[in-house]
């Protein structure tokens, strides 16, 4: 058997993984850049806005012949006209008159201030009677009150939100630098493996992994593809691996989880280029066969062959490590992946090495009940049941029913 | 101005939007449907595992041969050989005999147990000693131990998680029945927008809507697409909207915020068939002009223009309603979308409404504190400001500094 000279703790190997960086940049239009990390620091190009706006509907005025104006003494104006929406209003306005306008519109010259429709009763076509003061600038935004030019509105690694492509699209900003998305190359290997458009013979299964963790790298941003199942034979995956670090940001082999194949991968994997061993075995279950180690700047990984494992490792490093090649900047606050509930019964764990419990959970009152779910190993009927993961710490032997624990969700709380 | 004859509370929308049912079903390859939404039950349709498999690297055995065994007394067996991954064991075992078994082997005919490797020492290249008795079936999953032929695996109206696409592709489901994603047609109106390819004239501003509701819609799992710029008039919107219910599973309008076009969109709603006029104003703060409506099945909707209070009541109302087209079954448990947090001062709200005010979030030790983030309104900066919103409720007047509030995340956690 597979020695596993050190295993490394949890911690460990999550410092280790942000040493990565992220892919090449590249520039895509804006309206393709959802979700997309951006590559350098997006700094205003201009003006926002670009002229002096109403923030309400009412009368553009100066603000000076409002002063006193109260409902029992209101101050009368002359109505000049109206600011169509798009349109730069070509008269100014003067002592005491007064412009229709709108949320949005562009105050006529001489006009610096808006006074709400509320406070105006117009009492006929010409004439305007205003019952409140307003002070210079009061419901006007000025050029660059928004966002002045030069000014940096968004930072470098930073995943573009709704609210974010909406204020690029209002500074103009139509082609956009952002990190490539990862391509992660994945190989199931093992000699019972069949696809899944095969009826499986007696004594072969078909391979999950390939889905399972094509559409975790999806969840994390990455783009997935699959280079096929590989029988546990050293040229074979040797010749897989090396197409796969031909295209790919990272290369993931799941399986080799038989008696005297389990080294198949590191044995590969060893006679690649600049390569380094990172970590050979993780001081948690499920998911301790693992290794993470590169070839030059690409991480390569051996993933438990169990799907239930291969999930776990995926979660709690493959995560991580997608946001590293993404040029996610982080860790930064990491909120809503998690929420807190109570246990439902004791959970054992050894000391020494982080375990992770599957548990489901029960609205109670206004808390949260988590409950593990418990199965031999080896079925995969459990994975559908549940929401989340509860970690018993490496220092601690256990769980007690009713201790309040942080449930990490599996899917950030889109439940 | 118009006249919001009757604002509907917050509460009641949502009921409302639960009267909107999913888009048709369609058959897609599993490959393709991860985050997709189940349109029928997932049956399994065989024995999961198909055949008796090893869940341990050891000796396969006749239980009963091994009773009695412990480390001051082994029992001794005869090695017959090896089952080989993938492979349907030729020969038989019968008393005193063992083969040597990885993880996921299928057991030999006579063999109903495995003993670990751990407890197992072979002498020589035939002769094995066992230290430790076994029961009958330990260490084995039997056919159909993990899923039984015919037993419901996952429930209709449930999104595919990465978990579930593995059981799947175990289950060897190739092709898999689940909703539509909903087609959302988006239009912009307002005579002063122009469209991000354009440098805006002195009065003119970009869209943004398209964008940042578009990004909305793909976050939610539906479909976007944009329809256009359209002018404050009613033919042209008229024109907009018929075109939209051709193709899509629900037209969103957002703008006509300026006096006398803001009712343009309700009356083009109100020409077309089987039309209902269900939400005309919603006590909420921002997004009170909003409108939703229905044609035939199909929900319309007329949003605020200004992207931070569309964006609001996207994040309200929109993201149920596309959970409603999307066919998923809910609402169930709501998790991980929310934090709670102490806010850092208080908030002022006009009572009988719900206020939403955006905030930053902080880490203060182990607790989170929440910073409302204010603004002239008008501003789009503040958008890309903070994580997440405080509501303040209907029936309170604001919140007070140091109050616990529910931070409702923007981006489901993925900060």
């Amino acid at each position: 058997m597979e020695s596993f000279f050190k295993l490394r703790k949890p911690d460990d190997v999550l410092k280790l993984l942000e040493g990565f960086g992220p892919c090449a940049e590249e520039e895509i239009p804006l309206g393709e850049a959802f979700n997309r990390v951006l590559s350098r620091p997006v700094v205003s190009p201009e003006n926002l806005p670009g002229f002096s706006r109403s923030t309400m509907d009412g009368y553009a005025v100066r603000a000076r012949d409002t002063f006193g104006a109260t409902e029992n003494l209101p101050a009368f104006f002359e109505i000049t006209g109206e600011v169509s929406m798009g349109e730069s209003p070509t008269e100014a306005i003067v002592q005491g008159q007064a412009v229709r306008i709108s949320t949005g519109g562009m105050l006529p010259e001489g006009a610096d201030g808006v006074v709400m429709v509320e406070y105006c009763h117009a009492l006929d076509g010409e004439t305007l009677e205003i019952s409140r003061a307003i002070s210079p600038l009061e419901n006007v935004i000025q050029p660059g009150d928004d966002i002045g030019k030069h000014a940096q509105v968004l930072p470098e690694g930073h995943r573009l939100r709704p609210q974010d492509m909406g204020v690029l699209a209002g500074l103009g900003v139509a082609e956009i630098g952002v990190y490539r998305q990862p391509r992660i190359a994945i190989i199931s290997t093992g000699d019972e493996l069949v696809s899944l458009d095969m009826q499986p013979a007696t004594g072969q299964v078909r391979d999950i992994n390939r889905y399972s963790l094509g559409a975790f790298c999806l969840k994390a941003g990455a783009v997935p593809f699959f280079l096929g199942i590989c029988p546990d034979d050293f040229e074979t995956l040797a010749t897989f691996v090396r197409k796969g670090l031909e295209t790919a940001d990272g290369v993931w082999i799941s399986g080799g989880s038989s008696v005297g194949t389990r080294d198949l991968t590191l044995k590969v994997f060893e006679t690649l280029d600049d390569f380094e061993l990172m970590v050979h075995g993780i001081s948690i279950s499920p998911g301790k066969p693992t290794i993470i180690a590169r070839s030059g700047s690409t991480p390569l990984v051996g993933l438990p062959g169990h799907v239930a494992s291969a999930l776990v490792v995926a979660e709690v490093f493959m995560g991580p490590l997608i946001a590293r090649l993404s040029g996610l900047s982080g860790p930064g606050l990491s909120l809503g992946g998690s929420v807190m509930a109570k246990l439902s019964r004791n959970i054992e764990s050894k000391g020494g090495r982080e375990d992770y419990i599957r548990v489901r959970l029960h609205r109670e009152g206004d808390a949260l009940s988590a409950e593990p779910v418990f199965g031999k190993s080896g079925l995969i009927s459990p994975l559908v049941e549940g929401q989340g993961m509860v970690r018993v710490d490496l220092n601690t032997e256990g769980l007690y029913q009713g201790d309040s624990v942080e449930v990490l969700l599996f899917d950030g709380g889109r439940t």
